[in-house]
């Protein structure tokens, strides 16, 4: 069985425009702060109508195979977790394709997983498992988290994003698998869905879902603890993680996640809580379930006393989630792309807990490893190629009210045929891929801005 | 590592209503036989207003642990693959987990795989891997393939049907995998497709997929070859496989496609073709692949020479898909059922070829052999579980009018929400699951069908 299995490299891949929350607090007669410490959120990306999920995950899967001198030939499996459906029967790992088909590789394992998202994660496992079965075939696996998050006009519109992600995987991993210690909880929930086929956004029961959100995190925290415990026979305990990584729709939602797992540390007697956080928290010990997810004084007890520790464990994961907003499927590994980001260059041996999300609901805590790297699957190389501080600087911040009426547009293009866009990609990095048509039978065609010109590079393979 | 994993046990359910072919083809004014031998099919299985890809996967994946006594805590991944969306987000999965949660298991991984016909292949294939893989802990792993296949009024509507298929995975199994030896093609084509998201029905090129579904054959079948001559050191042919089950949109693809892989051995000079054979064949041998895929004359004469051994190795694989209609990702595990039904009992050291086709599209040349099996996973006890002849003989026909009446009422109830159901569970089998109503939030409530009483058992768990 292949050995040490994990991610070899990633890149990312977000919109250049965004809105800042504090313009669309304002925009929308928020309260000040509402958005930026009551979310907890500074930025947000959104896909113009030139991008796609499917632009999007064809700009960052290219990227990667040249960045990391990758022959497409060397794909033995792709796989997409994404809960935006432009198409309800044909994947997205399909219009991914021609990436390989160039070089007559179309023997390459792997379809789409969906469930909210979480997609990214099931893609994730799947490909890992794979590289360690028996019908691996010594080749490597990508996997591609990508999604556009939009919300209807209401409270939960300044929750969106937009981001693709792209990880090689494989074995001799520098992050690998610590797949024994896993806890998954899944559930028949209507927290958040999209039953409404005709339209692009979600419904949402806000409050819901972050109660199932931090009831699945317990129950998870449970079964991973349990299944340490089993394995290494001795208790686990957030002292052991050098940091937790969240799957993260809002800011405040980690910060009160975290919290959450110190409380059942707390409760569990473990030995990361001291003696003033347990005397703290102490009155809260025999509040029911239930009544814990609704108490406001818990939570701030809670976030108060673990407060040091998410400085330290969780703090240097939400640069590119607060910057750039939820990116669904995409948004766990856009937390753990920051902590690469931050601290590429002290985390050899470090172990990562991270905690995947999805609404409907199914999540799982499961744990990696930091392990050297050899060139180019070095982290520090990793952290070069992201180049995460530039592509966030050099990005183009658009006033809410043009925001607004993109989302409009996009309202009126969502499942339509027979239109063509502006092609305008001006604002688009060299490389980025751009939607330019939808035919009359609904078929996409796409466009990749050269390297070198300000201009297009002509159309590329479009299915037939 | 697990050691031969494969399909532990299977069951599959249809809904009990169809329409005959023979009085479709009178009802649209077709050519006599346009249906029965010009498709080959022979009738076709619809859900009604009470049923659809949820309610059949809760009945399939109830009967399957009940039938064969297996406890709702022993699964330990459950992943569903179906190209029917009810939505876009929340996964068929997590409409299930109430059949686990009722016992206290939440801890189960997987969720939906999606790519036309192919998603319940990749969910099949990202089971075994798992029970491979280092993250096993020990439990069975659960498949289910769900579809409904409807189609607008026109000529690709006699080629619908509905069935969903569970099959229990897990080490030691009497249906092993020979993962070593398995090709994919996937390419980027619009052969068919579902852009039009508020609509049920397919954007279809039914000539394009034909050729698509050919070519894709080809090219899976020379990696097959090539990857089993690489590792048996011996050139592979038809002769190495006992069954050839393919996937089955209408019998007709079926025929075509074994021939086609018998025109395929001809070309390799494969021991499987006989002199005469070779010299009926020669004529073709100049044509290229275009012209091949397009020539009426290749069809008829390769159909012709391959026929005794499609009546051998193909005929036993196409009860249910003749009789039921295609089932789209259950479509290619329906075909396989019916090999297990129809010959239990001579299948012992038997090699089966499979052959999964999705539109978009993705496709895979995969191999099972069969390797005895313990009570309750032998043949004989799953083909009595699976009880096919009886439930096809106990169908309730519906003229073709109130088949078309129902579609009506479907395409209005499609993404529609506030509204209840019939509650008429009156032709459906004790056990079975239906839904009730959609409320105002689109959230779905089924029920079960008593199993000792004609009337409705209660709600099940709905969420929360």
């Amino acid at each position: 069985m292949a050995k040490n299995v994990g991610i070899l490299a990633m890149d990312i891949y977000f919109p250049p425009t965004c809105v800042q929350q504090e313009a669309m607090e304002v925009h929308d007669g928020a309260s000040k702060g509402k958005y930026t410490i009551g979310l907890g959120q500074d930025c947000m990306a959104f896909c113009t109508e030139v991008e796609d999920v499917i632009s999007m995950s064809l700009t960052v899967v290219s990227s990667l195979l040249e960045k990391y001198g990758i022959d497409a030939k060397q794909i033995g499996r792709l796989e997409v977790g994404s809960e935006t459906v432009i198409d309800k029967s044909k994947s997205i790992k399909t219009f991914l394709m021609p990436l390989f088909e160039a070089c007559g590789n179309t023997d390459i394992e792997g379809v789409d997983s969906t469930n909210a998202c979480y997609g990214g994660t099931a893609a994730l496992f799947n490909c890992v498992n794979w590289v360690e079965s028996s019908s691996w075939d010594g080749r490597y696996g990508l996997v591609v988290c990508t999604d556009s998050a939009v919300y209807a006009e209401g409270p939960a519109r300044p929750t969106g994003g937009a981001a693709a992600i792209a990880l090689l995987i494989g074995p001799d991993a520098p992050m690998v698998f610590e797949s024994k210690f896993r806890g998954s909880h899944m559930s028949h929930v209507y927290d958040f869905y999209k039953p409404n086929l005709a339209s692009e956004y979600p419904v949402v029961d806000g409050k819901l879902s972050q109660t199932c959100y931090l009831m699945a995190l317990d129950s998870c925290y449970k079964q991973f603890c349990h299944k340490y415990e089993k394995f290494e026979g001795k208790q686990f305990s957030l002292s052991d993680a050098d940091y937790v990584v969240f799957h993260s729709p809002y800011n405040k939602l980690v910060q009160k996640s975290f919290s959450r797992l110190f409380f059942n540390d707390c409760l569990r007697n473990a030995s990361s809580v001291d003696e003033v956080a347990k005397e703290k928290l102490a009155p809260f010990s025999s509040l029911s379930g239930d009544e814990s997810y609704q108490s406001r004084d818990l939570e701030k007890a809670s976030q108060q006393v673990a407060k040091p520790m998410y400085d330290v464990k969780v703090q240097p994961t939400t640069l590119i989630p607060k910057q750039v907003g939820n990116m669904y499927t995409a948004s766990l590994y856009a937390a753990f792309a920051s902590l690469i980001n931050n601290k590429h260059s002290s985390l050899d041996g470090n172990r990562v807990i991270l905690f995947s999300y999805g609404s409907g609901l199914s999540a799982t805590m499961f744990s990696l490893k930091f392990n050297g790297g050899k060139h180019p699957f070095s982290l520090s190389n990793i952290a070069a190629i992201m180049n995460v501080d530039k592509k966030l600087k050099s990005r183009h911040e658009i006033a809410p009210e043009k925001f607004v009426e993109t989302l409009k547009l996009m309202e009126h293009r969502y499942g339509a045929k027979d239109f063509v866009t502006s092609k305008d990609c001006s604002l688009l990095a060299p490389g980025t891929y751009y939607l330019t048509e939808v035919d009359s039978m609904y078929r996409r065609f796409y466009a990749k801005k050269a390297k070198d010109s300000p201009c297009e590079n002509g159309p590329v393979a479009n299915g037939h």
